[in-house]
Formats: C-alpha cells, sequence, structure tokens
C-alpha cells in the first residue's frame, strides 16, 4: 500500500483510535467513543511504558489504521523476548487495499529490531477471514487461546 | 495445596526456574540449563519492568512451580488492562497435587488487584491435559493462537 506512514500515536489521534475500534463489527459491543477519559487514561499508561508500542497509520492526514505491539521479556526458550500483537484495525475507508498487511509487516520487522524471538496474537474464532490473512503472513495456528473476563 | 508460598522470584531462583523449564515435555527442547548467562538477562529485564510479575511456588524451601503474569495496558474495551500469563510450569514432584490451580488462582486475584479486565493465555494444542485444565478455571478457548517464529 503506497503513501502511508506508520508512525507512533499521539494523544491528538486517541478519538481516531477510539472510532476504529468502534466501527469493528466485534468491538463495536464493547467501546465507548462518546466518552474518551477511559482512552485518555490508557493512552498515558502506554505512553509511559517503552515496551508498549501504539502505531497509527496515516494516509493523506486521516488515520486509517492502528495497532499495538507489546515486548515482553521471558524466562522461557533461552529468556527469549516475545511480541503480542493486539488491537489490529483498519478503517472501513482503506479495507483491502493491504494495509493490514503493511501493518503487520511493520509488526515483525518492528520484532525483529527488538530482538523479539516470537511474535504472536490472538484472534477471535469467528474472524475466519483474519485466519486466512495471518496464515498468509506466515503465523501458525499452533494455539488455543484463553480468556477469562473479570469484568 | 497446602503449605505452599508463592512469591515473587528472586536472582537466587533462576537455576530452578530453568530445570522446570527444561524438565517441560516441549519445553525440553529448547531450553539451555547447563548455560544460565541468557535467563540472567531475562531476568534482570523482567525484574525491572514494573508490568512483569515473575514468581515462584516454594514448598519446604524448595521451587516446585514458576509462572510469569505480564499487565499490558491496552486502547480496546475502554481502555482496558489485561493480564497474559505465560511460562506456567509445575516440577515434576509436585504434580497431581493441585499446584497449577493454586497458581492460576493466584495469578487470576493479581490481575484483578492490578485492576486488569481480563486475563489470558495460549496453550499448544498439543497439551489437551492443559485445555480441560483452563476450560475448569473458567476460561473460554474463545481465540486461535497465532505464532511466528522470528530467530
Amino acid at each position: 500500500m503506497t503513501d502511508v506512514v506508520i508512525r507512533p500515536a499521539t494523544v491528538a489521534d486517541v478519538p481516531a483510535i477510539v472510532a476504529m475500534l468502534a466501527e469493528d463489527e466485534i468491538g463495536a459491543l464493547r467501546e465507548s467513543p462518546g466518552d474518551l477519559a477511559p482512552y485518555l487514561r490508557a493512552f498515558a499508561d502506554i505512553d509511559a511504558d517503552g515496551n508498549q508500542v501504539l502505531v497509527v497509520a496515516e494516509r493523506d492526514g486521516e488515520l486509517v489504521g492502528t495497532l499495538q505491539l507489546t515486548i515482553i521479556p521471558g524466562m522461557s526458550r533461552k529468556g527469549a523476548k516475545r511480541a503480542l500483537v493486539e488491537g489490529v484495525r483498519v478503517g472501513a475507508a482503506a479495507r483491502g487495499l493491504g494495509l493490514g498487511t503493511t501493518l503487520m509487516e511493520w509488526s515483525i520487522d518492528e520484532a525483529r529490531r527488538r530482538e523479539c524471538h516470537i511474535i504472536q496474537l490472538t484472534s477471535d474464532k469467528a474472524r475466519l477471514d483474519a485466519h486466512r490473512f495471518y496464515d498468509r503472513l506466515g503465523f501458525a495456528a499452533s494455539h488455543e487461546g484463553f480468556k477469562l473476563q473479570l469484568v
């Protein structure tokens, strides 16, 4: 995808990021774009943590995608760092243009740059298109992803 | 399980933690208990990061289990924090005594204490016993877990 810049998110991007989270088919049920306060608190926590990398994709001055990469030091696999991808979203106006691939390739490059030995993510079992997408990128669906809601 | 103390790991625990990682059926292939240097570097990174919680389970002065919890601030789900569990191991001498349950219940409590809205983990699809275990603890296998080796 041409003419797209992937850059670290700033606090000014928060409303557009929340709008992208809320327009997602699964995310729509659990976001509150009318109340930005909790997102601004979360952004401050992310921004203060050197192991969190929240980025946005910008095209012609408009935000069209977002993604969060978390770098996790760990003991297993000979003390290997791993990278976790969360919150991948492509705005409705930019779908079908390969932006998801651009964002994920950026993540893989960034994970290598940060010396991670593995990059991982979980994807809701209902997102079958996403599964084919991650498979094409070289990811293996080798694990079960377990979640427990606490709130 | 009685008489077990779960406490933060110290650098003196590193050899015993590595031994537990290496005796695991899948982990055995990817650990190097004879060379602790990479694990000591990883421990220093974990210990310096307030969002990493590496714990050990101790019984009668002996380490019998370990687990790492990572607290991840995020934008989605109204800026919810999530907790990720990695590196759950119970030493061979302590299996079948409920220590895995004790460790996971500790993790769930700690995730709540740290205000996480969700706790999650991935488990290799070959670990069928582990899947039943997480199911009994209330986790839902709602996601596919994708991994890409970088090294």
